[in-house]
């Protein structure tokens, strides 16, 4: 089922939207649910048969997404409605939401989405990667005209300019990994001291860090927002990166230019001689929408006491809107590579002479990683 | 079928947000093409056989969105698919997309569910006003501590304040639908010169404004994006008017002050004693995501040539996220507005005397339309 | 004294940025200072001595930026060590700041300082107006291959492609024109009830907006900020439209293309041979930064009670940046057009044949001005 | 000199500003080429005695920042006038500006004022740090209503909360400290392949990263922006640190509520009897500018072939503006904080038990660094 044409969340357009659609947030939700009822058991804080009722309720529920939509609105979460549901289906409610708030539900789900919907963009992002390298390697002493401003300015090589695209992708995916990896489970308790939990909270806290494989520290984020921006604002910037690259395959494109082509072409409406960069026009539109997600973003760090009053409700559509976009973008990068053609002869016909300085030293340098 | 929770695309939160799935996108589009029919037929630059057959191929067709979806990533838009398919089902061709290019089918659409979006987000601003106007003439003499930067300053009357909500939403309103009912029909041909159909063009161009209920002006906007940016600006101000009530109203609700308390307050999932602002609340996450996406829509401002690179793809998403999100935080400040309480006792007790200067006055005065 | 290189806010590279340094917004707080003792005495409101010796201690102040600057930390404006300078200044202290709190003051002085600068902007527009028309109809049927997503397409005329430019220059202008005329003058005093002049507040307050010649409605503006924010958002607009053009020239002028240069072309300090199209490619640096602060112009609708905590006091820069880069971006266009070189020649030999469709005749509806 | 009352380049306000402003940025302009000069000399690439000349042709240069604007429009970049100056002023030429591009000296210049800023911001972070730690050690036990959606919810401690506070400002300054620190040297001619200066580029480039203490990877980054953009990212992160105090702090003052109370409040013009929070309230006022300002940065990304055409342009301002509001934004919270009471008797009395779960454990764990 198709969520959106352009966002991309659940078309299957990119595996990472599969991850952020709404279903797979209220999965998450539920997935919380359930290893919060093993982490209680394991630390014992519930009862085996508490665990057990609750883990019943749990895998036989099934939910409409509509549904849990339209109860949402009462309590502004849909994390509400759902652990009702769940008390409700329970012989045994002590294991049902153990001493969790909404909060606690909802920003763990979000985590564990993020996470899986990153997995999915650096996989793509590795063979975007593969493919520059290549790119660099096999152009390492191919001449072309350096532009600057617009202009012709002085030779150098393809070889340098695709190792900076290179450069750009591998820089962003290694930070993006690592924010991801950072993402933090949350389990805090109605004001974000676990009180309903105690003396067991902590290690309920570090049993379900555990058993969900997310990070067990900051302890508590209810208010600070950083693992969430950090992991946002770090997609931006893939998504800058490769709309670098598509910004050059388009304008490399253009007729009078024509140094690249994309190896599958888009074809016009109106006009079936043309064979537009169809890809790299994609990847510029999904990329362009990340910057003003990022702004939002940055602007949930501003949340009010003990939890955000709209601040927080905000971040839901808009993380995933910006994984989602910059998801897209990456897919589309990797189309427009994926086969790209190189005219060296093009490329060579304006190039008066071939001094290229250091550019294949420096391709060289880049390639071999950057060990300083 | 729900799209997602929180923008409320097709969720049914929303009466706009059925006009801005794709379904509704795509469904525009084949009334764009209907309607050209219809209209090179009147104008006599096709045959009514011609225009017979592009209706037969057109009302006979269905489609599945991620059919469609999945056929648009090879052209970067979802009109040549379409095209495409009606011209394959079509006896006669020569009435299907005729002198159109992919750009005047997709910014037609657009323009159609963007004006159906602002209708029905205009209805529930009129509901909006009408609560104001209400809570206005009410409280007209009522005393209230007037508060600036956070600390209780002298008294006003809790009718200026509302007032102020009241011209906020009034004046924001009128600007959307002048915007929006300023909404062009785009017909322009592959670069803008309707070259195909000449010398019928501007004709056909105008009778297609004419049976949409479109603008005719301006003529071709390919590259000129300010239609939508206007609607779009717009639109995040009346988000930005809602979200200062829902800002106040959640101030006003906190426990120590007390002075108002939504008429269904919504509950939580650790606390049930609490009364939380939930509609207000609802009504920041979704206004406080809108300047961000008025952001991204300034920059496709920047389109190169006779079409956007990327900054064109960019808008189909962010306008349609801006409008939907728009909607729920409007559908949102009509759930506080309706019903909250206002606790002119409490306001009472803090205010030393009644001195309301000219509060009453400009109440008065703002009620009254501002006819200056 | 230069503010700053790229700004331009108080560097005389634009007439507008002279309106938007910090001394012209100091002197507008005392131009309100002064007009308030005028409208006092005007109303009856105050006596004549009063007045008079308000004017005296008005007149003969002089101060020094950085030292306001100093005092204005205390209470986060600087409209408070103002009134308090001269109120010790006064022989009677009645008519300063009579009635007032710092925000009208602060308001009133931004919407002067605004509303200057816009009637700068304008001026340098209508000659961005004249220039554009000129070219359009000089190239009324000059055949130039239409581009698509950076493909040749098909021919049409370099006269519609400025006309579009033309357009999009005008109606952008129009409305900055009329947001700037709506700017209005803030007097409400501490909470907006004028409860200080009471019974002549109002007529204190409309007599104060004839003598600035600002709009005398909304009657009180401090929590709604829409008069600020529409005519930010409608500057960004205009910077929009200009960055348009400036991305056509940069990419016409691109070697391979060149089919058009800029009459006075910028040099580089290590390549002598190239002519860059300067003045274009400064005009989107100034441009593209209007988007995002105009997304922080929007945020600033969010503003609590009776003033803004932090929302109001970020518009004080945001709104002024947001003009002086405006401002920059025109001028700049101004210079690149002015003299542009348009290569026909070149042109004409990618043309293969001369269909130019409706192309003169949409150039003739558009220069027209679109009686419609 | 003040440049701006609010965004304090130059203001003195804060010591950061001071290395903002445009002349401290082309003094750091002088500074790379003085350095090159050295680099080029101590690799053998030129003479000592053009060394020598370069020096004392930069060495005794004065400038008037107002003449480098003006003359900076010609090429659209102020390295041209600066170097040309320099060139005009040496007996030999071979050791100006050699091998170098405008955008070499540019991004390095801009890579000095960014470092010195973000030391400068650091150490007044290192002070809130403390003050914060100290807030939350003497907190640790003291039972204060928690707060969420504005409603009270549950008891926690006010240690919990300040340690929450230190916590997001700890973890974003280590960013930034992190990001200000990979800050690298530009050098790399004119299409960054450092043909002029080879074979000898890499080992100037290496020796002039040494020299000015800059970062010697990546060894190219013209259209590699990323380093500027991390820095600035990471800026908007503790800009938004601060801004959740500064909110938490007027929120806490609220007259009704009045936890905690700014040791130096603020006055009102109008208002005697006022106690504003005036420092948190211009914290939030310049925090809030810097989502808008990194959603600029990051679209600057977005640059063609082997320099920007506008969007290079568009940093010098948004990344000087970004840092100088973030350092106004953390002067100012260190101001809020420094001195603030805390009202323990009007805490302890909204709460009925002293059962605060976790929170001392917690507040500990946050303290010891987190160690995990």
């Amino acid at each position: 089922m198709s969520r959106s044409l352009y966002s991309d969340h659940a078309s299957g357009d990119t595996a990472a939207a599969g991850h952020l659609s709404d279903r797979a947030f209220l999965d998450a939700v539920l997935e919380f649910e359930r290893a919060l009822a093993d982490a209680a058991e394991d630390t014992g804080h519930i009862s085996p048969a508490a665990a057990a009722a609750a883990r019943e309720a749990i895998d036989g529920y099934t939910y409409d997404v509509a549904d849990i939509a339209a109860a949402s609105a009462a309590g502004a979460n849909p994390a509400i409605p759902l652990a009702a549901a769940l008390k409700q289906r329970a012989t045994d409610t002590s294991g049902i939401h153990t001493g969790a708030t909404s909060q606690d539900a909802i920003d763990t789900a979000l985590a564990l989405c993020a996470r899986r919907a990153v997995g999915e963009i650096d996989r793509v992002l590795s063979e975007v990667e593969k493919l520059l390298e290549q790119l660099a390697r096999t152009h390492r002493d191919t001449p072309v005209m350096g532009r600057t401003l617009g202009q012709q300015a002085l030779p150098t090589s393809f070889g340098l300019i695709t190792a900076g695209w290179f450069e750009g992708v591998r820089s962003s995916a290694a930070r993006l990994r690592e924010t991801a990896a950072a993402l933090p489970v949350q389990y805090a308790g109605a004001t974000g001291n676990l009180v309903a939990t105690h003396p067991d909270g902590i290690a309920v806290h570090d049993r379900l860090a555990q058993l969900l494989g997310l990070a067990d520290r900051p302890l508590v984020w209810h208010t600070n927002r950083q693992p969430f921006v950090d992991v946002g604002l770090a997609a931006a910037v893939v998504a800058g990166a490769v709309r670098k690259i598509a910004g050059d395959i388009i304008a490399y494109s253009a007729t009078e230019i024509a140094e690249v082509a994309e190896g599958s072409p888009g074809g016009s409406s109106s006009m079936p001689h043309k064979a537009n960069p169809a890809a790299a026009v994609a990847c510029d539109g999904y990329a362009r929408r990340t910057p003003g997600l990022a702004a939002t973003l940055l602007d949930t760090l501003d949340c009010r006491w003990q939890r955000g009053t709209g601040s927080w409700h905000a971040e839901w559509q808009t993380l995933r809107d910006l994984l989602a976009a910059t998801a897209s973008a990456v897919s589309r990068i990797h189309t427009s590579l994926d086969g790209l053609q190189i005219r060296t002869d093009t490329m060579g016909e304006r190039v008066a002479h071939d001094n290229l300085g250091h550019a294949p030293e420096i391709t060289d340098i880049i390639l071999e990683g950057d060990r300083s």
